[in-house]
């Protein structure tokens, strides 16, 4: 699936050379020296990085295993958020404001559908069943899921988009995505499950003990990436999977936020390795395993802030970040245009 | 010195409401929500925070200890630098045209002087003596670098800008920052002492020795800041301490970069206490000291992108966020507008 060009290494004598020539100590702009070498590598034209029309893709989707009263809210409000994303009152618009990120909703499967001319309707179905008793979702869903989230793309870079983030909302999808960490790592399962945005002990303990019964009921079946997806995935995870896919494809940055988004992120991986080199993570968010996760994939995030929202909101954050590195990279004076003793 | 508002609490409450009263769980934005909150404190009318005009100020100046070959550079590279920033070729102008922020120049004692429409002469002297032999500078050079900080930031003021940043450029500088960390909290100078820009194994001992030989020599007579400054100190360092007082007695918001950036806010702290609440510490720089302070300061930076390079660029970055606090506490939708279950 996917044909995803291994990003080549003929380009990064000169791409070091640049960076390096830049009026500054060597190394000085550190993180943002590997940003701008990882953006050159990938959308740069003429040796300048063209940062075009950013856009955040937000994928709803509701959860079976939400009705077990894991989470700190019902699967209401999955569409009520939906509904202020459309509205604009939700953070995810907030930071793509001011940051001059295009915003795109996607529902991917919530429980109630609604009708709205700015929501692309890319609906899996009514919410997942829950994978307590049975698969999540079918292994058709899954292929449809993965298809819908490169279309969803497809109309971004036919726009122009180079740059795409890629956010998510669903109450209950922290338990998906630990559950899916866990059987695509074979992780135990306690150190995959976090507190989600922010539930008390009781209901942490019952969340992992209904994580390790999901886990050990599906595992012998889970025999690859679209099989673990279908048994113990959710719908805005599949689409976000599909999407960073295309995304690489399509030769673009893929922006990852938090937690579900990475796990989003490693099941494209696993299903073409060539997809890692097109990703920036943005944020350490709070949940537990994320850190290990992005350990896991060798990723320093460009942020931690503490947050544990989701909704695409670390990778909103830190869009700023890559248009400074694409201005040191096309702008700064090199030593010798300023004058200056390289040292 | 300086007559700065204790910061009261008469409002927390209500920031408190605006906060939590938002479209998401408690504390989900994390630091974010952190910032909003002391930005809400200084700067908001009518419970919205208004951010004007933000501007940084880069103070340039030269440094006798810089004779002894303990930095990367000669002394020429303080005014080359100061030629680049003032031709829009270096990486804080970069940062500053991508985040919108109106950047200054001021000469707060180099070498050669030079003659710039664009340039603020407020020059303290050809460069600081070399304090491994003699005081700094004197009392009434100090007394006059503070007053000429204030001045500036008088002028950003009345053009309406409420947030200031705070940047340097200077080798030798933090050879300067270092020996006044060590007398201003009386900690062993191996503690204060880094790598500045990179320099390699036998300069960083040779620094550290001369260092420790300054200290030892300077420290009975450090009875204040005011002196410590004038033995230890460097011009740009004694501008922006005093540039910095000047932020929090306007009632703004000051930006504090990197290391040397913090020590002149220690500083300014350990004149009036009050200015510290008027403080966000922007980024963590690899400087090993930094992180010490940090903490000393109880201040958690909102960035840390291992950047090693000073000139105001941590807090360029760290804009954005700002921005994005803002807008988030002025814009974000509440529960009860949105029609959300409060959670």
């Amino acid at each position: 699936m996917f044909n995803i060009l291994d990003l080549n290494s003929q380009h990064d004598a000169l791409i070091k050379h640049t960076i390096d020539n830049k009026t500054k100590p060597p190394g000085a702009l550190g993180d943002l020296e590997t940003l701008a070498f990882q953006l050159a590598k990938i959308i740069a034209v003429d040796n300048k990085i063209l940062i075009n029309r950013p856009c955040m893709l937000v994928f709803a989707g509701d959860h079976g295993i939400a009705k077990e009263g894991i989470s700190i809210a019902p699967s209401e409000v999955t569409q009520q958020m939906v509904n202020n994303f459309l509205a604009g009152g939700a953070a995810i618009n907030c930071f793509c404001r001011v940051n001059q990120i295009q915003l795109e909703v996607i529902d991917a499967g919530i429980l109630a559908p609604l009708e709205h001319p700015k929501l692309h309707n890319c609906s899996l179905g009514q919410g997942t069943n829950n994978f307590l008793n049975e698969p999540a979702m079918s292994i058709t869903a899954v292929e449809k899921g993965i298809a819908l989230g490169g279309a969803m793309v497809a109309k971004q870079t036919q726009q122009g988009s180079n740059v795409i983030g890629f956010g998510e909302m669903g109450i209950g999808n922290t338990s998906s995505a630990a559950a899916l960490l866990s059987v695509l790592l074979d992780w135990p399962v306690a150190d995959c499950v976090g507190r989600g945005t922010g539930i008390d002990d009781v209901t942490f303990l019952r969340k992992q003990q209904l994580i390790e019964q999901a886990v050990t009921k599906h595992k012998s079946q889970c025999h690859d990436v679209l099989s673990a997806l279908a048994l113990l995935g959710g719908f805005e995870i599949v689409e976000m999977c599909g999407a960073m896919l295309a995304t690489a494809e399509a030769r673009c940055v893929i922006l990852v936020d938090g937690f579900i988004a990475s796990v989003a992120a490693l099941a494209a991986i696993k299903i073409n390795s060539n997809a890692a080199a097109y990703m920036v993570f943005c944020h350490e968010s709070e949940e537990k395993a994320h850190r290990k996760l992005l350990k896991y994939l060798n990723a320093k995030p460009l942020l931690k802030l503490s947050l544990r929202l989701g909704e695409g909101t670390g990778a909103a954050l830190a869009m700023p970040l890559l248009k400074s590195a694409a201005e040191f990279y096309n702008q700064m004076a090199s030593f010798d245009a300023a004058g200056i003793q390289a040292v």
